[in-house]
């Protein structure tokens, strides 16, 4: 506890930029159904897309000291993830604390805990994804670190790492990953842009992906 | 397992759509107050009130096989009703099967697990009352059955039953009981209509349902 | 139980309307960081901030006669506050009831139970928190008590309390405080106008809060 | 709701009582993996497996009264399971109701609500399965239906239904089925007493159930 | 915050113990079904029934500096009741603080959050009723009180306050009527003891509280 | 996915054993309060304290498979630590794994999962702490892997890791930090015992740990 770590490698912007805009679940899709976060992780407002590096938190419960300390970490393009050392729901951030990241150039916070001053958020677009909405104050007494591995909602986060949220959840990607996910998440949208058509044109999805017989074999019984 | 039933009876669509224009509070009253299913399953996005004939699955934890399964069973103005053999949040269904069932034309679905891609499901206009959005894959590897009678979200479902969805929740209304429960529902709405005038105007539900005298027997007092 | 308190003591209208446009959070904090309501009590509809005297029912779960009692007892401007004596989701209050409400000059629910009617009730523009959207009707056969001191959403609420709610959460602020909560509450709400400029240009709350030697005091290291 | 149904079908008291013996994970696998009540339904105290008849009570939320008339109905040997018509965590059932059960051979309670005299309970030697212990007190005001068809945890019963509980949970068996399900859950048992010896021997089950080839052809790599 | 009441005026201590024979479900129903902590405040392990007087403790989230301080305040025979200002699962209490509070006279701990060392305290016979078992540490830097009155898992407690605990959960009771209440318990313990001869002879509660006449008024229909 | 690493690092078993007498709430202070796996893993029986180094399964939902494939690469003194990729309940594991699992020197099992055959696991001694007791039974249909980095139940776990579980939770110990926790483990035990008997004697905790003065400074008032 009590470290920071400044010098942080991120993925290429580019890589980044095309994650967003691939949204989570063909992310996750096509990095092998990994790196989910758990769904109680919901936006505060719906409609955003986002993807960046992340800047992480390992914060006490009820304790928002370290983000102050990580804001000045943020680059432009970066992605804040706190994670709490024990569960807490108390509101770690409002619109002070982001106008002073969207200021450094943060696009959204991933916060295993809770927010208030969701409607200023909503209205400066600055993205939260968290575990709760809660009016509820926090201290700053206790260390906690910036920029080291982190666990937060389930998954585990390195800074660095690319995240991305939109209001499907949250998924994240290795760092080192992100170039080889990328092209595997925009070969699954183009793929399905066709399977898209054929649907809506009434084809079958047991016909499509040619499922009869696998479904015969396992002893499915029409009556 | 591992069954799909092929033909089933499906109430009047005039009664269907009489239904879902009395919504889910209305209908749940007028058939006594039975056949809500769990409050914890919420619509993906406001403001659809549908109903419509329940094609139902039993579906494995995680596996949405028999999505595909159901869809060919599908005939125009029916919903979709998925309960799990143990709890899953995982994302059983997204903009492609949505695009399949669409083009079928089923009027949503019910589900007691989760689902994902839900900015494109809203852009559809294809409407989902879930236990959770997820962007968690699912597999195709374990029978389930379609058509039969499952329990969903607390509540017997059984094929051909009629199911009412709105912001308030889902209710479902056994097939032979919906025109009798239609017609109370709309006796109740006709009859709301009155009365909202009069509290309106600023009486009292304490004197239009005259309720005084028998608070006062219960022992109510006034201090 | 059964009992109705008829006069309450009421804060002065333009200290509550002032609290309500300082916002939860603020008032939260105000008065030091206490007075709020669990983070599960959640606005049925977006947008809406109001304060309001607290009118209390006490009532039993799965029953709303004490609704029909309590609006007797609203006065323009007052907030409807409804604890239960043990946990229910039931859907005590629809729109018949908000119609009721309304027109007795009510501005609002807050109720630790269900409402429904949530589409009627957001046209009509009457905000609710509560902890479920839930079509379950009620019964009217069990008394309850209004205008008695109550537990709310873990919060203790006494009749005349200031109820202040919004899209962050709900908190009660003491009748007899009201006013020195709002001179505190409105103090920082300038305090954070200035703030939030100097944030926006960039600064650094490290810098502007001082609090880089007392980081380095407890042992904060850069790596 | 206000039925009660007297005369119900039991199953033979001896594949009643063979279930009991299997217990409830093995019936569970021997019916094809259904009928499993939700886990969160667990014993006041462990140690007891019990199986026996159904009979069903629907209840509304806080309200026992359907206890009292469920127990006339009650023979020798049968096992109580109650539903709500809506969440609640109330104590419906304490030591005199027990004591009223256990005169007329009531085998235990089955009980999607709450218990109290937990202590005395288990001194009477009395089993109950529930979603909760709680003290809150129960009212007699409205009806519900006695040996009716109910939704239990998420299981369907049927009055006369089997109801096996034990350490595991509950699982409710359909009376037509029970004897063919005993037979299968004593195969299972006969055939597990000898795949125990092998596994404590040493052997591992990949090799008792031949899985290492199924394994390479999914593709699982020793590295 | 940050206040400490020192003298507190406590109950008689036979009426205490009186309360504490009556046991948890009976006081509640005594004092007209009120003062009942949430029914997810467990015992850590069954088998003890207490009553004392409650010294109550604010707390801060995953802060236990007060306990030390309330220690001190404790009496011969008082239980000491935490609640927090934020909810908190981190692990408060254990088997020095426990050492501590039994050897100034304390009976046991009420604690809307978590306690460790959970096999010393059982070995030490030192009761506590928590909402979680967690042995994750707290720290010592924020101020709360000792002996303000609390609102402890939803109940709302005063200093000197009667805390009745077994294995159905957590009572509170007003120290001025303490008394009154232990006469109503007393009674129904008296009262209950002669149902419980006719129950367990088998008198139906259908006629020993005749019931049958209602329950026809009320149009319970036998089929 | 579809990875099984066979050769990994373990800590010095004698470190391992220091480790298990030393407890997790000590083991989890001494270590910095890390590692702590969620508080709703609890023992599924009461009174067993183990520690072994890690074998980590990271297994698809309902799908036990992977268990077979682990228990090859368990040794004596091993631990296996069960993470899903997205939540589950259902009944992974039981008596027969359990056999197998103690035949192979497998001291218990870490599961963010359900376990089944609670009644013979605790016959067998096998202990093991779990999110649920549930019966479902599970698959053997899709790959997972074995001894990578998994996240269970919050905590990051890589395989030879320390697992330490008692009564109050588990709590992971980096390999190559066991020898450096056990240490300082140990030497909290000895200072506790000290403080204990301090405690013990009367001495009140403010004196012993001198914290009159900095309560005072941080503006504590006894009135």
């Amino acid at each position: 506890m009590g470290i920071v770590v400044q010098n942080i490698d991120r993925a290429d912007p580019l890589v980044i930029d095309g994650l967003a805009a691939c949204g989570v679940a063909t992310v996750h899709e096509a990095q092998g159904r990994t790196g989910l976060l758990a769904s109680y992780m919901r936006p505060i407002y719906r409609g955003k897309a986002i993807a960046g590096s992340a800047v992480t938190i390992l914060a006490p419960p009820a304790d928002n000291w370290m983000l102050h300390v990580a804001i000045e970490q943020v680059k432009s393009g970066d992605v804040i993830v706190l994670a709490t050392t024990s569960p807490s729901d108390a509101g770690y951030f409002g619109d002070l604390l982001a106008t002073s990241a969207q200021a450094r150039g943060c696009r959204g916070l991933i916060i295993d805990a809770g927010v208030r001053d969701v409607v200023d958020l909503e209205k400066m677009g600055f993205p939260v994804w968290s575990k709760a909405i809660c009016a509820q104050g926090t201290i700053k007494e206790t260390l906690g670190s910036v920029n080291i591995p982190v666990v937060c909602a389930g998954a585990a986060v390195e800074p660095g790492d690319v995240v991305v949220a939109d209001d499907d959840g949250v998924c994240v990607v290795k760092r080192v990953d992100a170039a080889g996910v990328l092209e595997k998440a925009q070969a699954r949208v183009a793929n399905e842009e066709a399977k898209r058509k054929r649907l809506a044109s009434g084809e079958l999805g047991l016909d499509m992906y040619q499922m009869r017989e696998r479904l015969a074999q396992k002893g499915l019984r029409y009556v």
